[in-house]
């Protein structure tokens, strides 16, 4: 089966049947989404693995009732940072020298420039960033799920500072941004199983130069 | 091969070597970031396909002299909505409805609250959270570059309002967000290429709540 198949097959589901997913399927939906590219090689967000049926009660209301949060097995919080701090941003790139072979400071000077650009910047601004990188992981672990025909819903209906909170992820130095729930589809009762999958036409889409 | 497969053969390719990437795996790629999923089906963004040299020529500079604009057989674009207005709100559900055979206004009351919740927020809301739905398809893309073994690089370093000026993106009511170039390593002149893939390990990438 190729990508298109796979993204063919998905859709967000509405009602899911309870039933567990293997944990050595989410632990591959989650790798998909640590190797997703991110600027700079920075990977500004992680991901929050919720099986705790308490927990998923409590964040239940927060996100609107919606029931897929508790008929779910697994929950992934994509949690981006709420800032670079220089700690941080020197972690990366000390990371990247040593499993590199490269010399202590190799990258000093890609890494103060970039350093310098985002000193000029406000958190709010490197949280956006931030966030947006961690759509480019929540991206590959709908497609990662979608190949192991393991239903998925991407959430953003929810109260971000309520499940901030919840989670204790301000002293973490994180924002909630999305939430991407893992379970089995309950085709009897969901309305949009059987509903044609609508995206505009491709010409439409794309605007060419050539 | 598995997606995983696809994200450790790929990496942010640094030099190209002018070949073309045949349109067949192109529109391959682009399918991949139309079949992608958005809030509420709004697919707020366009692909902008650029292969006239030309018109590479006059985005290298804007994006910093970077040589994959013009080694690039093609250049993708991703550009988001400056704003949900309620034109574009509209024809999202009345596409949907059509397709679907519902009866016109069978979404009104999904659709109203949603509008009126857009109207509360400012156009830069609008746009930030448009964006955020391009880098899932953006993701997409590049995971669908991978497994056509097609070589890709993400690129946000460019300047935006240069670029939306230059491919008249206002009149269009969209921005820019993000490039993707594709074509194909110039192995040996690639700094990059050889170099080992480095990402935050695993047991610090996720959090578990069991």
């Amino acid at each position: 089966m190729s990508l298109i198949d796979d993204l063919q097959w998905r859709y967000a589901t509405k009602k899911m049947n309870g039933k567990a997913v293997q944990q050595e399927k989410v632990d591959y939906i989650v790798e998909a989404a640590r190797l997703a590219p991110t600027s700079s090689g920075l990977q500004p967000y992680k991901v929050i693995e919720i099986t705790n049926p308490d927990l998923k009660a409590k964040i239940q209301p927060i996100a609107f009732g919606q029931s897929q949060i508790q008929d779910a097995s697994h929950l992934l919080v994509f949690a981006a940072y709420d800032e670079y701090t220089k700690e941080r941003v020197d972690a990366t790139f000390a990371q990247q020298e040593q499993e590199r072979d490269l010399p202590a400071g190799f990258s000093d000077a890609y890494k103060n420039q970039l350093f310098g650009t985002l000193q000029r910047q406000t958190s709010e601004q490197h949280f956006a960033h931030a966030a947006r990188q961690a759509y480019i992981g929540f991206g590959l672990a709908i497609a990662a799920a979608a190949e192991q025909r393991v239903d998925a819903t991407p959430m953003e209906g929810f109260d971000n500072a309520q499940l901030d909170e919840l989670l204790g992820l301000p002293a973490l130095g994180l924002r909630s941004v999305t939430i991407l729930a893992l379970g089995y589809r309950d085709a009897e009762n969901d309305w949009l199983v059987n509903l044609k999958k609508v995206r505009v036409p491709k010409e439409d889409f794309v605007i060419r130069h050539n």
